[in-house]
């Protein structure tokens, strides 16, 4: 129960649930706040109390108190504090950036004391199942903060960790129950802000998952509903049919644009009434007070086609209004880059409004690399896919936010989908870490973690090593097969290379047509310096490519470094490329 | 060797071809018409005469003489026109049109006299090859005009009929050896002119079919060309790589692009530098006097994404200052609904210029009636694939200016694509015919006309009927078998419904996500009277149909009729639709 003083927003909601609280005359008394307005709605369980706090108020407390005949008046004290001004506290994360994403249940656990925790739902531990919680936590990415250096990873995005008291599959965090508040399995709101500046202190950044769309059935809002239309409600049950399409379509219908926007995304999690503004304010305070209170960088915000785009657009402002160096970046699980682009900032043309949105997790060039990996070779297919993904880039006003992955906890994990083939892997790792964008790695795939989504979650496994009980320990290279520091090596090198290169992070990208199954790209700063060439060998049998078709970019670079071997190679013009590789080169 | 007065552009450049003809001094003296410049370029056989025609000028006749020191003074006669105001003599082809394409080679040969012109490099007809003249003319376009109208068509578009002569393969027109002159083996400029008369007075339009890209090796200006470049020159002969990727790219190496806009198309055909304001020159007027001579509605753009973005948008400017009413759609033969969209007029922030192209050829839409006819269903592919590409209407100013068509002469004839199912031939007829957009038939496909483009050109054989001695004669229904006038009557039927239709020619589309292989979507106008109700069985079964869900635009609907049957359905609440049938429904 906090707010901040110098919000460039002075206004505040706060929403108040108690028995019959609606009866109850409303008092507040401190310098520079005022109470605006008491609302009542329908269930006399709640209150919306409507505050302005003065640009000349100041930090301190107060009580709030509410006053109901024939019963004991309560007051509950209330806390304005000062904002953190500490320079750099929030810092972008950029193309500059590469992102770890982990489930917290499922990565370390750092503090088995709090593995059960009485009181919730769930009561028991199953590490055999991929439905139970596991027990990793907060402390187990703390203790952890160094691998992340050693791997070359510089911001954390872990999946929700605001409680989730649900009976069944409560790990995953998108069925919030509490949104104020750290699971207790996981840690404390304390514990959460700790790691933030011990992150912060490690040169790591912080992105926060966030979900606009739904809650879980364990929500106190849920279970005691404010007002009817605080949800989507349906006559009976109602899925939503997780199409993007009615959204943008001009031609489609209410019917199939309302079941997707108000549809449920699966029973356990009651889909919220954007429309109505007490959900508004309730879900974009909290935000803007976990950003506040513990220093987030980015937000993640989950399923966004499926939130209203006229209350996400004005989020998107109110949030930056008063941090404008945070990140923000939508999930968008979409197949073509017309798609994704409709739900980037900026697109008004399209869209008639601007979405504000500046990233959208490019679920298509994820998918055209894959193509490029694994498709056989065609007019548009194969390492054409690719080509003309990247082609297709004018539809963004900045591709370069968009967020590039190969996995994630809801997809089949990269190592599996290029069947377990090492020059693959280190393929797409290449293309992934050399491409434009902001890299996402999940967890585990830096070790070769492998399994199917489907049919048995197995794809959100412990990382080995994150309990005390576990028999090897992957966090070290004595715990990683030989294969497995391959593969860790190949991305900690690329990615610290990454990170010193202005020609990978900031540089443009030009990219040539593919001939021959080899696609050969730039990656380049304004001053030429440190080119990075790309070469793509997507067949499986060794290639030569002859490379003055190149000049345009090689200019007058007559040797290039090989960025994984170090090895150089003095006469350019021809390369040799074994099969199925992709050569990172820095030119001389 | 004319133009006329009153022309919004006040601006003529007359080239001279000549043996040294820069050597002459030029004079020309007619009221209202002034020499401004007289250009020499490179080549002395060459002048560009800049004129300004001043709107006081009237119309009549003038020399314009060439004196040369030492030899006899030219004196050509130049006429000035007034232009033919008749109201209505341009009307555009829009959405309420259905466009015929013919190759005038290959439908009807009305004039065996001009078969074989004495002159011309190709010497001999060879029906029985696809790659020699067969005989086909203007006159037998003419003798056909009451086809059309028994058809339902209202738009007729023959590939280019201006001179090409070739030594081989001249029958397809797009080699051009004199833009202002008519293939002598198609008819001459005055018959083109009265066949645009007789279509107009049979209610049919005419598209003329131009290319801006390359002229045949046969040309004068490529035999003895003005200047160097005159062509897009290359150190050795550089085929275009056919991508329309690197125009739109923004991450495109120059060379690429280069190789797309300035690499030939093929040898035989020169590549335009549309860079060259004489080569704009040339173009734009040549294509401004055809409109006027004879009338023209629409003009068909080959090969666009071939061309200079630039030059064609201010080609566009000029050629509608002129024709306020004419209609103009450019081949845009590519990938996705991005990348067509990329070439349409209105789409200011996508290419940063406006390209003033209304409409396009929307291979993209063909294609996914293909997938939804072909494909197995799957969450992007199938039925599914057509409801998505429509869902990406969003990215044009004004789909319904696309034309939409199953088959052209460069493709596998839409009847063998459906591997000659009649049902699937028939559903995808319906499905052109009552979708957005322009629809757009090939000559044949209304009688089934099959093969594959490749290996033998055989799409482009003869029209059945077109030659005296043609042992069946398609053109009238006893000629034809039962399916194939199962076949035209559908078409037939159809299109004259669409013709009298408001819903289904400026209407708006309203489409429902597939469910259970059936994509349901309507047409219907602002009133809402005569909606229809268009059906697709996308799945080789029977089927039926909940109409529930389309509340929204059944309303108080209670019956329907079959479009092509007449048959009428009293009750709508469940719908039975036949295997791969699609059902063209009027709600009453």
């Amino acid at each position: 129960m906090s707010w901040w003083v110098g919000m460039h927003n002075p206004k505040l909601q706060l929403l108040v649930h108690g028995d019959q609280i609606a009866d109850a005359t409303v008092q507040l008394n401190y310098p520079g706040v005022s109470l605006v307005k008491v609302n009542k709605v329908e269930n006399p369980n709640y209150l919306f109390l409507d505050l302005e706090i003065s640009s000349a108020a100041k930090a301190g407390k107060f009580p709030i108190t509410f006053t109901q005949k024939g019963k004991k008046t309560l007051s509950y004290t209330y806390v304005l504090n000062n904002r953190d001004q500490t320079p750099g506290r929030i810092q972008p994360v950029t193309s500059k950036d590469l992102i770890y994403l982990l489930m917290p249940d499922r990565f370390a656990n750092g503090d088995p004391s709090n593995d059960v925790v009485k009181g919730l739902q769930e009561t028991k531990l199953n590490r055999d199942s991929m439905y139970y919680r596991h027990g990793g936590d907060i402390q187990g990415v703390i203790n952890n903060l160094d691998y992340f250096n050693d791997l070359g990873v510089t911001a954390i995005w872990m999946t929700p960790e605001i409680e989730n008291d649900m009976k069944q599959a409560s790990y995953h965090g998108y069925a919030a129950t509490d949104n104020y508040k750290i699971d207790p399995r996981y840690g404390t709101n304390a514990l959460y802000k700790t790691y933030v500046e011990k992150a912060h202190a490690k040169g790591l950044k912080v992105i926060k998952d966030i979900v606009h769309n739904h809650i879980g059935t364990g929500h106190y809002t849920y279970k005691d509903m404010p007002m009817k239309d605080w949800l989507n409600q349906w006559p009976a049950y109602t899925q939503t049919n997780y199409r993007d399409q009615p959204v943008m379509d001009i031609h489609a219908s209410e019917a199939d644009k309302k079941r997707m926007l108000d549809g449920w995304f699966v029973p356990s999690m009651p889909d919220l009434n954007h429309r109505n503004p007490y959900v508004q304010n309730y879900l974009t305070q909290n935000h803007i007070w976990w950003i506040e209170y513990a220093g987030i960088d980015g937000l993640r915000l989950d399923t966004y086609p499926y939130n209203d785009g006229e209350y996400m657009a004005d989020w998107a402002l109110k949030v930056k209004a008063e941090f404008p160096t945070l990140s923000i970046f939508g999930e968008t699980l979409v197949n073509s880059a017309a798609s994704q682009s409709y739900f980037t900032g900026g697109n008004t043309s399209n869209r008639g409004m601007d979405t504000n949105l500046p990233g959208i997790t490019d679920a298509v060039l994820k998918d055209a690399i894959y193509e490029a990996l694994n498709g056989k070779p065609g007019w548009t297919d194969g390492i054409f896919r690719l080509y003309s993904t990247l082609a297709q880039d004018f539809l963004y006003k900045d591709p370069s936010s968009n967020v590039v992955f190969m996995d994630n906890h809801d997809m089949s994990r990269f190592y599996s989908m290029v069947n377990e083939d090492l020059n693959k892997y280190k393929s797409g790792m290449a293309m992934l870490l050399t491409l434009r964008g902001i890299p996402q790695i999940y967890y585990g795939t830096e070790i070769l973690m492998k399994n199917y989504s489907n049919p048995d979650g197995l794809v959100r496994s412990d990382f080995p090593g994150g309990w005390k009980a576990d028999k090897v320990n992957k966090f070290t290279k004595a715990g990683r097969t030989e294969n497995e520091n391959q593969a860790f090596d190949f991305v900690s090198t690329l990615a610290k290379y990454r990170k010193s290169s202005a020609a990978l992070t900031t540089g443009k990208l030009m990219q040539f047509i593919p001939e021959d199954g080899l696609f050969v790209y730039f990656r380049y700063a304004e001053d030429n310096k440190k080119t990075v060439m790309v070469i793509v060998n997507s067949e499986d049998k060794a290639k030569s490519l002859k490379t003055a078709r190149f000049a345009e970019r090689i200019q007058t670079a007559t040797a290039v470094t090989n960025i994984i071997t170090g090895e150089k190679i003095d006469n350019i013009n021809t390369i040799n490329i074994p099969a199925s590789n992709t050569l990172v080169l820095e030119l001389n």
